[in-house]
C-alpha cells in the first residue's frame, strides 16, 4: 500500500496535524503516514513548493502527498488530485502543485461532490479521505472529473546569457544557508573553464567549493548542494544573518572571456 | 491493538519525547504511537485541554491518550486512568482531563503502587507503561483502585440570554485565528432569523461567512469552524496580531428584536 | 529488524528530515524509524551529545542511531560506525559520539568508499543507507575498515573533594530547568549525613527535594532527576530566565564537618 505524506502550515501547537492523521487511521489503519513538514510559513506557497519539490522524488513512486498549505484557496480554487512524475498530489488548485515540476502531468481531476464537502478543514475532511482512497488503489477517474490543466504560477526564473547567470535566493534554511535557483548544469555549460565571479550582497568570490568544510570557520562557502543548485553559507555560521541576505536576494555569476 | 497518543509540553529539543516512545517500544513494539502535540505551552492546562478536546474523538474508540502536561501535578494529585467516551486517558489528576468532556466517565482508577513509582519523569515511568497495558487489553481494575471522581475545574462559560451570547477567545492558533467558545447550535437556537451584531475588540460585524475565503485578503472573516464554534480571523493575515486580541478576549453576539 | 533513530540539527521547516526518512523507506520499508530530535541547535555538539546520551539506552539493544549533527565535520573527520554499549551509531567522527559514553567501544569502522560517497548531504546519502544495512543485519566489518579509536573531546568535568563538589549546568531544557553534571552517587558518597549547602547564582539552599512539587509555586526546587543528576528549577516557572543562569553556570555543593 502506498505511503501518504503530509505537508502543511498548521504548526504543531494545535490539533490540526493529529486530526488529519486520526482521519487517515480511522479510514485505513494500514496506511503508512510520513510527515514532510508542518512548519511551512502560514500560506507561504513558495516555501511549501520549495520543500515539496526538493523531496517528493525521494519517496517511492506511487506515494500520495497531501498538500495542505492555503488549502481553502481562493474562491475559485477547486480541490484537485494530480498524478505527476508517478506521484500523486491532493490539494487545492491554488498554484502550489504547479510549482513543483516542469513535467507534464499524467492525470488530473477535480474532486467530485462525493469527495469534496463543504468544510473549513479540507486537509482532514477532503484531502485525507481522497489520499487514502488513492493509496488504497482507487483510480483517479473514480474520484472526480478530468480537468485539462491546473493553475501554474510563474516562478522566479534564472536568466542566463553567455556572459552571466542571474539568479536569486529561493530559500533560507534553518542554518541560514542561502539556497539559490542557479542550477549546476547551467553553470557547467556556460563555465567552459573560464574565470568566473560570483557576486551577492557586497561580496565577490572566484571559487566554488565541493564541501562545506573547505571554508574556514566564519567564512563563506559556495557549493553546488544535494539539489544541484548553488548554495551559499558561512561555515559554522548563519549566512543570512551575517550577510544580510534573504529570499529574493540577487546572486550573479559572471564569466570572463 | 489500540493506538497510544502522546500530548506533552516537553518541547522537541530534549530527550523527553524520545524517552517516552522508547519506553513504549521496549515494553511492546507492536503498539502504534501517534503524537498529538509536544508543543503545549509549559504547564498550560487550558491549551492542552483545548487541543485534546478538539481531536481525541477523531481517533478510534479504545485509543489510549497519554496526557503529559503538568504530569507531576500538585502535591495531592494522584496518577489516574480514566475511561471516557470510549477512550482512555492516563495522566495526573490535575484537572486537565476534567476539561475535555462534559460526559460522565465510564471508569476511573487511581494507579496502584505497582504502577505508580516515585519518579520525576512520570510520563515515561508511570503513564507509558500503564498506557501500554491498557492498549494491550489489561482491564483498568487490574491497574489500580476505583475512585468516585476526578478533579474538575471550572472552564470559561459562555453566557447566553435571549438578547446576547457572551463568550471569549479560548485559543489563538498558529495562524493567529481566534477560536471562541461560542457554539454554533447556541447561536442558531437564539438567532431565529434576527439581525445580529458580532463584537470583539473595537470591531462590529453583521455577517458570518461559511468559508475563510469569503473575506477579502486582509479583512476579517467570521465562520463556524470544524469544531462548530465561532472563529475569527483575517484572510491571509494574523488576526491576533492585527486586532490585538488574545486568550480571554471577549466576543459578544447581540440579537436585535 | 532493528530500529533506526534520527538525531539532527536540521530543524523541521525544510526537506532534510523527510529526505532522510524517504531514503530509508526506499531502501527498506520494513525499518522502523523513530525521531530523537531535529531541534538540536545548529552544530551544537554539546546539546546533541546531552540528548543522545540521555536517551539512547532507553531504546532496545541493537538500535541504530543516525547522528546527524555537524555531519560534514571538519576536513579530516571521517564517516564512522561505532558499536557501543550494544547500540550502533553512524555519523561523522567529529567528537560527538565520544561524549555519550565512558565505556570502551565494542567495534569501530571508518566507512569504505562504497559506503562513503562525496555529498553535501551525508545524513541522507551516507549515514541512512549504512544505518539500514546495519539494522538489516549487515556486519560492521562488511561496511568499512577497522579503526582503533574515534575522536574524544574533553567534557566538562565535575570536580569533587571531601568538602565540595563543583559542577555546572550542562543543559537548559525547554522548561528552563537547569540540568547539571553533578551525579547523585557522587553526592551520596560525600554527603555522609553532613549538612550541605548548594550554591548557584546568588542563591544558597540546604535541602534537596524528591519531587518538583515539593517547592511552592515560584520557588526553587532542587532534585536528583531521572538521569540521576542534580536538577534545579522553579516550580511552575522558568529557572534559567528567573535566576539568570545558563549553560556552564557553576553549581557548588559544599559539605560542613
Amino acid at each position: 500500500m502506498a505511503i501518504v505524506t503530509l505537508l502543511t502550515d498548521s504548526g504543531e501547537s494545535d490539533h490540526y496535524v493529529a486530526a488529519i492523521k486520526a482521519r487517515i487511521i480511522s479510514i485505513n489503519p494500514g496506511i503508512r503516514i510520513e510527515d514532510i513538514s508542518h512548519k511551512i510559513k502560514p500560506n507561504d506557497i513558495a516555501h511549501a513548493a520549495f520543500v515539496l519539490r526538493s523531496v517528493f522524488r525521494d519517496f517511492p513512486k506511487g506515494t500520495v502527498h497531501i498538500v495542505g498549505v492555503d488549502s481553502v484557496g481562493s474562491r475559485n480554487d477547486m480541490p484537485i488530485a494530480v498524478q505527476l512524475e508517478d506521484h500523486f498530489f491532493v490539494g487545492s488548485d491554488n498554484g502550489l502543485i504547479g510549482l513543483i515540476s516542469d513535467k507534464t502531468h499524467q492525470n488530473l481531476i477535480v474532486l467530485n461532490s462525493i469527495n469534496s464537502i463543504q468544510t473549513t478543514f479540507p486537509e482532514r475532511d477532503i484531502f485525507a479521505p481522497v489520499a487514502v482512497k488513492i493509496a488504497s488503489g482507487v483510480s483517479l477517474s473514480d474520484l472526480g472529473k478530468p480537468m485539462p490543466s491546473f493553475k501554474k504560477m510563474i516562478d522566479r526564473q534564472v536568466k542566463a546569457t553567455k556572459k552571466q547567470i542571474t539568479g536569486c535566493v529561493i530559500r533560507v534554511d534553518s542554518f541560514g544557508n542561502l539556497i539559490t535557483n542557479i542550477p549546476k548544469d547551467a553553470f557547467e555549460i556556460l563555465n567552459q573553464g573560464r574565470v568566473f565571479t560570483i557576486q551577492f550582497g557586497g561580496e565577490k568570490f572566484r571559487r566554488i567549493q565541493t564541501q562545506y568544510n573547505q571554508a574556514e570557520e566564519g567564512e563563506c562557502f559556495i557549493v553546488f548542494n544535494s539539489l544541484n543548485v548553488l548554495e551559499i553559507g558561512i561555515y559554522k555560521g548563519n549566512a543570512s544573518e551575517l550577510l544580510g541576505l534573504s529570499y529574493d536576494s540577487v546572486v550573479n555569476v559572471t564569466f570572463e572571456e
